[in-house]
């Protein structure tokens, strides 16, 4: 077991997550460094006591050092400074991320890596609707998942490790899926539903609209606020999947529009037992 | 103003909405009458201090002595109980509703009533997951809106009264909408929402779904419990209203979906800061 507080662990990415991480980590009696663009998010989080030291460029030094890279970047920037900065890495040291989507990832991060270092996905299934380490709280972890998407390339230490660290954070929930059945997963439950809140605030543009919006319409669409950065290149990385997910979802929601226009109320009140029958697994829990 | 405490108050039909309706006014000081099917709703809501009297038939004397009569019912039955004993209403009486449609209720209603007697429309905006005087709660109507729907045969008096009722029960929000305004609302914000959400439910069957399920799905899908007997009945009585909403949804969702078919990543983010603005205004409030 790699994860005793001896080890250094460096964050590159000191946003909402990779600041939760951090905060989760030290108060654990880690060592945290970390990398990331601006300087201000370095000097809150000195001033904080969310990280030991931080830098806003890849100093190979400290990327030398550390034992835990924890990378919390969007995807492509994530390859490109594995592309550029992987020369700098100690060997025998175990990679992580917290990447939201995995197959268009995982692979392609683990065919470009060094061969003396180990790379192990992971998805912390959690967030806010607001950014950036000044907002970042370990609290998210609580009652959320995590879950590490190996593949054939990685070792059990590595998976043990990683599933570890969820543990150690507060994760309510640590599991482990394969890259694709992860992806087709938060296809689902994530992506399309974050698709189906957009789709819903841009139907609709009546100012008015608050003054009558009951807690039904609230719930549908506190995800319609969105980083619109991150959440495309997510989209586009998992186009396919959500592709299929929207189109499942087409399907059922033309299902219903038909219902009603035909006046065809046994299948609607069908539709509305399935679904009610479904839901009610989820509050059982 | 009517609404003293000298008044008899008759509520019919008395589930979640009736009942809770009860509890408020009873505290107040109204002396509250009930008829309603089942013998063990009145016996718990006597033994509850929720009415004061309560009968499973509509017994003459007591619709007789009612000043005020609110109709919890669904809207079939609602109308067929105006068509059958409005014979027994005291000359004078003020009739208001809590039905989730108005347009196909409203003028049908005072079309066919006593010229001696008014009926002002009203729609609580409220409600649970669970059914039954058993879960009535006042409190649902704290933060609730709650809207008055009347037409060129109103008197402004009843107007009044009507949304006094709303106030002095404790909505929040107490407001006056046109029934076609109300219908076109209520399309969008409750009936479509929950067209979404049980059609999202009924798009998967994966057994194991729940471990992996965030908060964005549980928010989005709760009100995918739904009463198949009450709702498939409000939607088919707001068709034409409901047709149009879930056309508007239908041609945004495919507008997103087709950014993602095509990689038009700019198209898609913009959707996305829409919606992330739109959204952003509820939060404010």
């Amino acid at each position: 077991m790699m994860l005793d507080t001896s080890k250094n662990i460096l964050i590159v990415g000191l946003g909402l997550i990779g600041g939760s991480y951090a905060k989760a980590l030290r108060k654990l009696g880690f060592k945290i460094s970390a990398i990331t663009l601006k300087q201000e998010d370095i000097d809150y989080a000195i001033e904080n006591g969310i990280i030991d030291e931080g830098y806003t460029e890849p100093v190979p030094e400290v990327i030398g050092k550390a034992e835990l890279i924890i990378f919390a970047l969007y995807p492509k920037t994530f390859k490109n400074w594995i592309d550029k900065y992987q020369q700098f890495f100690k060997p025998g040291a175990l990679l992580t991320d917290v990447t939201g989507v995995k197959s268009s990832v995982v692979y392609d991060i683990q065919n470009m890596l060094r061969p003396d270092v180990e790379f192990i996905a992971a998805h912390p299934m959690a967030g806010k609707e607001v950014y950036g380490v000044q907002n970042s709280d370990p609290k998210i972890f609580h009652g959320a998942n995590y879950i590490v998407t190996p593949t054939e390339k990685n070792s059990k230490e590595a998976v043990e490790d990683c599933l570890e660290l969820g543990r150690l954070m507060g994760f309510n929930h640590v599991s482990v899926l394969t890259p694709e059945k992860h992806d087709e997963m938060i296809g689902f439950v994530s992506q399309l539903t974050h698709c189906i809140a957009v789709s819903l605030m841009n139907c609709y543009d009546g100012e008015k609209l608050q003054d009558y919006t009951g807690d039904s319409f609230r719930d549908l669409t506190r995800i319609a606020r969105i980083n619109d950065e991150m959440w495309s290149e997510l989209f586009l990385l998992n186009k396919e999947t959500l592709l299929e997910q929207m189109d499942k979802f087409l399907a059922e929601f033309s299902k219903l529009r038909q219902t009603l226009e035909e006046g065809d109320r046994d299948t609607m009140r069908e539709m509305m037992r399935i679904s009610t029958a479904r839901r009610a697994l989820f509050d059982k829990k």
